[in-house]
């Protein structure tokens, strides 16, 4: 007898079919001796149908009402799916964030849990009902107002709560079969991943790969609650994420094979969806990154990859290049612009044309020739580089965007991550 | 300046434009200098939409899982007001029932508000905002669970805190003018009353009248909440309902004219949605009326109207009739069927073809003459009266259905109560 927390995106629940398929899942869960704990999103569609309602009324909704508003999604798709499991012949109750004690700070839009205190949930489980709870919402215990988690949220919501219960393990269940080497899509050879370590997941996540956000890795490593990445499509077991690579705590009773060894590579992740800003001209005086950087967050942009040039000497100027997702682009360079006077630069070139590469594993930092291997296999397949930033145990390049797959095929076989069949896709995003 | 509660229903809210018109209306009444607090229905289809998704997943859901499904349309409407408010220049938040304190029973699907704890409202106030709650919700305190308060439910929850907070008035906005002596669809010589006792727009509303819940007014009259019923389309006064004919605290300082001299005569309601079971050969012993009344309340059908004829001495045996909703027909006739053996009666007959007439007035038990001019005008018109009921203040018949309009009609000219004008309908339902 296992405690098992589920997680089901709003793909997996987009119409009553699908609320009664996952009903079934989570029924079998439940009926092979298990206590299930569900926490599921908003059903296909609702979060745009909602937000478009919004668009009609006003273009600058307070954020609050916002997060009420959307909060209406989940509250749909959880009493649903308790009807269904209902339907099945098994007890199930559905709970708001709040009712399940999922405790959060009071920034509406983006909220961060700060406590969970999941007493209904476990007392829901003790008289032997499965309990569905809300992603992506919380409430703020000060004002008692309704918040949502941002992007990720409902993960995070999995996450926190397998924590708060001392689950078993998290199932994250998507529209891919696991974690892979590569995007399938573009490696058609990508292996799933059978095991990874946190802190491989969250390079992973980190570098692009989108299969399960990043705070709610962030938040599982730091909770060490095992994670299982799996489809909601097939019964086969996904990628397992958890504290060491043969971590015997992440067995599962029942579906758990054999530990595998750590490979010293896990895969390939890619990001397409960066740009990058060049500060050319900064005076080459101590100070001058930061405060760049610093009018560049408090803007709200997420820096990601960051690059100075050696400056010239005569001219004593310095060009400080940065990478940031494409979305907060304009943000960032209106700022920047306010305070040219100030940092006295020449000029800011934008480039949303970028791509980039990310190679994840354990063994990189101890195993010579992985560099060598890496950029040989660039200048091989002819990709230009433009950044380079390295970790313990991920290399990433920035290259021109309409090369990036050609890089993610060459370093994906160079590391002999190619399966003999190929890797198989669905459609959908999984969030 | 007047502490204000008004209540919008779901046509008024239908979309995004209409959510707009409310909006501008409320902002109205608060730069008038006015603290305002808003009850809102689900928009317009919502809560059908939200049936059908679950009729698609189960013919039987749990009650408390419907009731956190309905309860997701108010989150919308409130949320989507209060963006609409903001637009407009001024501050609004929007709360559930459960924010707001309104506390309930756990009857899920028809709660009874037990109390009203409305601090969050009271301190929304002094903030200079304006307050918006879901109507038709709230909360059971010691489960912390969401209960949804049935028919009439956000009529019930504004009269509800206006009482909380003492209001000064407590306005229903509806697609009509106001309370009509008759139903301007049937009688279009129907005129607007002024003002109505708690009493009289009691029996009117048991009596058929559709402009406000009956519980709602039930609970004005506990706590003496002075009620103003008017139009969401047209800025004129409505129907004032309080304590006394000529009760000066039902004055709204910037609106009300002088106060009016109560009629005898408040108007002419009917309902053409009940039905009648008349339960043929009942022995005449003591004890057998009550046992039938008995099995039909515990089949949750509401009784109206009671009829026993005399019985036939030679045979010992009596018919009892009674009306009730149609809809509660089909559990009343089954009840009454398992206990045949018990009360051994004959058989049961079953007529929905009938039509209810109520003439109601505050005067009229002290004036004569009354019952004659009643029962003279339906005499006048050829309509043959199957049941007779009465109280203090009103005179109920009941008339084949397809007679029962022109009793109507009869009836409002007999008492005078024919307006020059014809009287302004609007189309919808007003709930």
């Amino acid at each position: 007898m296992a405690l098992i927390v589920q997680k089901y995106g709003g793909s997996s629940v987009s119409d009553a079919v699908s609320v009664q398929r996952v009903a079934r899942r989570i029924v079998e869960t439940q009926r092979a001796g298990n206590d299930v704990v569900v926490i599921v999103s908003a059903m296909g569609d609702t979060t745009d149908e909602l937000l478009d309602l919004a668009a009609q009324i006003t273009a600058t909704p307070p954020q609050r009402e916002l997060d009420i508003l959307l909060t209406a999604g989940e509250r749909i798709s959880m009493s649903l799916l308790a009807m269904a499991i209902h339907e099945l012949g098994v007890r199930a109750k559905s709970f708001t964030g709040q009712q399940a004690g999922v405790i959060t700070d009071a920034v509406y839009g983006r909220a961060k849990i700060v406590d969970v205190v999941p007493s209904r949930i476990a007392e829901t489980l003790e008289r032997g009902e499965v309990a569905i709870i809300a992603g992506f919402q919380g409430v703020h215990a000060d004002t008692n107002d309704v918040t949502t988690l941002g992007r990720g949220g409902s993960d995070t919501t999995a996450v926190a709560i397998a924590a708060g219960l001392n689950a078993d393990v998290c199932e994250i269940y998507t529209d891919v079969d696991g974690v892979f080497t590569a995007d399938p899509r573009i490696v058609p050879a990508a292996r799933k991943i059978d095991h990874l370590t946190y802190e491989e997941m969250l390079e992973l996540a980190a570098s692009g790969a989108k299969v399960m956000a990043l705070r709610a890795v962030e938040y599982a490593r730091r909770y060490a609650v095992p994670v299982h990445v799996r489809s909601s499509f097939i019964a086969a077991l996904g990628t397992w994420i958890s504290g060491s690579s043969d971590d015997p705590t992440i067995l599962n009773p029942t579906e758990r094979e054999a530990p595998v060894e750590a490979p010293i590579i896990s895969g390939v992740a890619h990001d397409d969806s960066e740009a990058k800003i060049t500060v050319v001209g900064v005076p080459d005086i101590p100070g001058m990154a930061a405060r760049i950087f610093e009018v560049v967050a408090d803007a709200g942009a997420n820096l990601d990859m960051i690059v100075q040039n050696v400056s010239a000497a005569q001219t004593g100027l310095t060009d400080i290049s940065f990478t940031l997702p494409e979305a907060d682009g304009a943000v960032a360079l209106h700022a920047l612009t306010q305070v040219q006077g100030e940092i006295d630069y020449t000029f800011l070139q934008y480039d949303d044309q970028i791509g980039k590469l990310s190679l994840v594993g354990a063994g990189m930092k101890t195993s010579p020739g992985v560099s060598a291997r890496f950029f040989g296999a660039l200048r091989d397949a002819g990709i230009n580089i433009e950044m380079i930033s390295t970790s313990e145990i991920r290399i990433s390049v920035v290259t021109r965007a309409d090369s990036l797959q050609d890089a993610v095929r060459a370093i994906h076989t160079a590391f002999g991550l190619d399966a003999d069949a190929e890797a198989t896709v669905y459609a959908g995003t999984g969030r």
